[in-house]
Parts: structure tokens; C-alpha cells; sequence
């Protein structure tokens, strides 16, 4: 395949330990490798931003994406755009239940699991994070999540994917609940930690996540080298 | 037209007045009189949430369509769905720069407003919004919304709309901002108040917003009639 026919992932050349694995490339590499398309990488830096990544990412976040003459920005519309015309991640017939789950991921659920990861990071590392809020402020954060959790575990209960086989839209969810699960906001809820399983189980799950941390690894040792 | 043909939308049968004006059906309705689509309005209850609700809306938020022989909800999802065929509001060859739009107004944008309006919504009021946050909190929570804020600013500064013409990225968008800055949040920000201004002037938002209204001054009669 030719240079200019592959896609081009903008990640951070380089970030610390906390987030690495969760940084939302990832979303973009699962979706690749579930295509079985090659893709490459180039970085932004994380501050200051760049205008190169300004001009596709307004919000100076990554992903972008720069491929078939246009770039991408924001994962939700990246999985819409990139995976249109596949045939079992993004069904044509099945195309407004699979946009209904991505916002529903990208608004109702993880606007509702956010305010609470990023309140108990602040309890455990407020110089990064800001000071942490009282208990019973993050305790009403914890009521607000459950009750959308508690939404999807309804859902989720008597099927394995969210809109028949897995689509796009399990990539989103799955990660946003995957996050949320590693900072234990699911427990209790065991439907929706088996559907994090299942998703994370993928191949394409779990070659996106070593991509992500072999990159990590080797902007490691090219400051070691530099250093 | 025949009624079957009419889109519903559902709404609560009733809230009390700090809401009004703000539930999110009037997203729905905005859309409907862009597009000159006449629809009829349903009620449900907030609380119990119904059987009926939860099987269109898993979360049993509103607002929730039935038409064409289908529900939907997540207002991104209903945009892109409802409004899809429209020339102006989502033509084909700006869908992806609409969809972008929509995710970052549901996510980005949206996830960084949110905690700011709730955190003050719980200094007014912590009898229905919880606890308040201490003030150190609910600068973080300022901080977070101003880097997403700012980003806007600078999209915005030399275009009325997101993409090219009005289309559904800008209800979308400049109804988050709208209530943003119906709290205060836009100061400092007169391009984005610029744009909430220009939208909201638009008469499709004004029939939106009065038949809202309307929608809950008839149930406060019902209610009297009822007592």
C-alpha cells in the first residue's frame, strides 16, 4: 500500500505513566486494527501546542487523523468517518442505533463517569489534578454515575454487543467503561465488567494496547538517549 | 398529513421552574421548525420512570422521538438522524465536519461546562444539586471549561457558523453555550456570546423556546385544574 493511502495517527510524543493506556489514540488504533488497516504514527507535543495540530484539533487533544485528503478530529465522529462502508463494524442498517450508543458513550456515560475519575485523581494526586473535592461531593459525582451505569447494565444484560455484533460503538463504550473499571467504578456492576472483558479480550483490543504502550516505551528511550 | 406520518416527541409532563427553557427537548423542536416539520408532543413521567420511557430512552432522560417507525434518543444521534436528506442543515458533503461538531459539543465541550454549572447550581440550591464544592473545586472545574471555552473562541472568531451555513452542529453547540452563558460562564467570551446571540435570534429557536413554555404553563393549569 502506498505511503499516501495509509492513515496518519497524531499522538504525544511523549506522556508520563498515569495515562499511559488510557490515551484516547487508542480508541482510533482498536478501530484499525479491527479494519486490519495499517496505520502510522506521527506526535504532537503536548505543550506548547503546535499550530499543525491546532489546525486539526481545535482543542490542541489528540487523536487526530489525517487520511484520504481530510483530517479527523473528535473519536466519536473518527469512528463514524473512518469505518463508514464496513460492513459488520459500522452496518449501514444498523447505523442510527450504532450513532445512538456513540453519544450516548460520548455524553450521558462518560459525562456522567468523568467528574468522578478526575475527583478521586485529585485525592491522589491534587499537584496534577487540583485539590480534591470533600467526600460528600464526590459522593453525589458517585450517585450521578451509578445511575447511568446502572442504566447500561440493564442494557447490557441479555445481549453481548450493543447494537447485534460488535460495531464501533462497543469500541467507544467499551472503552469509556474500561476506564472507569480501572479506577474501580464498576463494581457491583458485573454485566458491565464482562462486557469490558469481552471487549478487551479482542485481538484488535489488546494489539491497540500494545501499540500504545510500545510507543510509549520507545519516546522513553529516545529521552533516555537524548539525556 | 396523516398523523402517522407526524414525528413525537417526548418531553416531561411537568418540571418545576428552574429547568424551563433548558430541558434538552427543545434541541428536538428547534431542529423540527428548521426543517418546518410539524410534530406532536407525548409526555413522560420523571419519576417513576416508565416502562415505555426506558425502552426508547435507557437512561429515562428526554427528550426521546418516535418516527418512521422507530425511537431514538441522544439529541446528537436525533440530529444526524432526523435531519438526514436536508440540504442546509446536514448537507452530505459537510457531514463530517458536522459530525466532528456535534461530538465535540456533546463531549468535549459539554463535559467541560457541565460540572462548572452543576457545582454552582449546588451553591444556589444543594437541597436538589447536592453538596456545593469548596470554591477552590469549582475554579478547577472554571479552569477546565475556559481551555475548551477559549478553543471556541478561536474557531469561531471568523465564521457565523461551525460549517459553512447553519446546520444541526450549531443547535447543537450554541444550545450548550446558551445555557453556559445563561450562568454566567461566557464572560470574557464576546465571540461565543456573539454566536449564541445569532442563534437564538433565529426564529426557529424562538418557536422552539416559546412552545417549551407553553408546554409547561399548560401543565401548571392542568395541575391547578386538578388541585
Amino acid at each position: 500500500m502506498p505511503d499516501a493511502d495509509m492513515p496518519i495517527l497524531f499522538t504525544y510524543e511523549w506522556v508520563p505513566d498515569f495515562p499511559r493506556g488510557y490515551v484516547r489514540d487508542l480508541r482510533i488504533r482498536w478501530l484499525f486494527h479491527e479494519m486490519g488497516q495499517p496505520y502510522r504514527v506521527e506526535t504532537v507535543t503536548f505543550a506548547p501546542k503546535r499550530a499543525d495540530h491546532l489546525a486539526m484539533q481545535p482543542f490542541g487533544q489528540v487523536p487526530a487523523v489525517r487520511w484520504r485528503g481530510r483530517s479527523w478530529f473528535e473519536t466519536g465522529a473518527m469512528l463514524l468517518g473512518l469505518a463508514s462502508g464496513h460492513p459488520t463494524l459500522l452496518p449501514e442498517d444498523r447505523r442510527a442505533d450504532i450513532t445512538e450508543w456513540l453519544f450516548a458513550a460520548a455524553n450521558s456515560v462518560e459525562m456522567s463517569t468523568q467528574p468522578w475519575i478526575l475527583a478521586n485523581a485529585s485525592l491522589a494526586a491534587p499537584q496534577i489534578f487540583g485539590p480534591a473535592p470533600a467526600s460528600e461531593v464526590i459522593e453525589r459525582f458517585a450517585q450521578r454515575m451509578k445511575s447511568k451505569l446502572g442504566a447500561m447494565e440493564t442494557v447490557l444484560t441479555n445481549r453481548d454487543w450493543l447494537a447485534g455484533g460488535f460495531t464501533i460503538a462497543d469500541i467507544l463504550m467499551a472503552d469509556v467503561l474500561r476506564i472507569t473499571g480501572d479506577k474501580g467504578g464498576l463494581e457491583g456492576y458485573p454485566v458491565l465488567q464482562s462486557y469490558v472483558a469481552r471487549a478487551t479480550a479482542r485481538p484488535a483490543f489488546l494489539k491497540a494496547h500494545a501499540d500504545q504502550m510500545a510507543h510509549w516505551h520507545a519516546a522513553d528511550a529516545t529521552r533516555a538517549a537524548v539525556a
